[in-house]
C-alpha cells in the first residue's frame, strides 16, 4: 500500500487545521487506495515519526511526504528533512519521500491569487469615501 | 483606488516569500485597476502598518487584506485583527477589511488536494489540459 503524509506546522488553537484536514479528506477521496495521514511539527499530533509508524503498520512501503507549508524556509529545508531521515533510519524497508512545499505548486499559487479575486469582488465597484 | 494587501508570515529565509510574491503578482496582473501589495507579520518588510501607509499614500479609499495563512490561529484570531484596528486609527477615511485566511477558501483546499494528487504520480481529477 502506498501512504501520503501531508505534514503541516500546527497551532496552539484547535480549529486551526480544519481547512488542512478537509483538504486530507478531499486527497483521501481522489486516492481511495492510499492511506492518507496528517502530521504536525508542533502544537498537534500526531508528529511525523508517529504518523509514519502507523501508516507502517498500515502496511505501506512507499510513502510521499507533502510538506503544507506556503513557503520553503526553516522547517521544510532543515526540520523535514531531519525527521524523514529519522524515518529511514527506523523504518529502512519503507521509501520515504519528501516533496517540495505545497505552496510552491503553481495551483497553489494560482488559487491563491483566484482567492484573492473572489475577496476584490466583495468590495464594492465604486466605493464611496467613507465620512470623517 | 482599491488596494488589496496579502499578509503572510514571514521567515527568515529570504527565499520563503517566493511563491507568496509569485501570487500577488498574479494578483496584480488580475487586478490592473487595484494597488496589490505584500505584508508580513514576522522577519520581512514590510508590516502591515508600513504596507498601508504606502497603498494610502497611492490614493487607496479601501483596502482588502488577505491573509496568506494556511489555518486561523492566533495570528489571523488576534494579531491581524490587533494591527487592523491600528490602520483603522492611523487612517481612519479608509475602509480596511480583513479576510478569512487564504487556506480557508474551498479554492486553496482543492489546489493543495489536487497537488497531492501530483506528488502521487496521478493525474489530476479535473486536469487544466486535455490529453491529447
Amino acid at each position: 500500500m502506498n501512504g501520503l503524509i501531508l505534514m503541516a506546522h500546527g497551532a496552539r488553537d484547535p480549529g486551526w487545521s480544519a481547512p488542512l484536514e478537509a483538504s486530507a479528506a478531499r486527497c483521501q477521496a481522489l486516492l481511495p487506495g492510499w492511506a492518507v495521514a496528517m502530521a504536525y511539527l508542533e502544537f498537534m499530533q500526531p508528529d511525523l515519526m508517529d504518523c509514519g509508524r502507523t501508516l507502517v503498520a498500515r502496511g505501506c512501503t512507499e510513502v510521499a511526504v507533502l510538506p503544507l507549508f506556503l513557503g520553503a524556509g526553516g522547517h521544510v529545508r532543515k526540520d523535514l528533512p531531519a525527521q524523514i531521515q529519522a524515518l529511514r533510519e527506523a523504518y529502512p524497508a519503507v521509501q520515504w519521500q519528501l516533496h517540495a512545499a505545497v505552496g510552491e505548486s503553481p495551483r497553489v499559487i494560482e488559487a491563491m491569487a483566484q482567492a484573492a479575486l473572489d475577496v476584490a469582488g466583495l468590495a464594492p465597484a465604486n466605493p464611496e469615501t467613507p465620512p470623517a
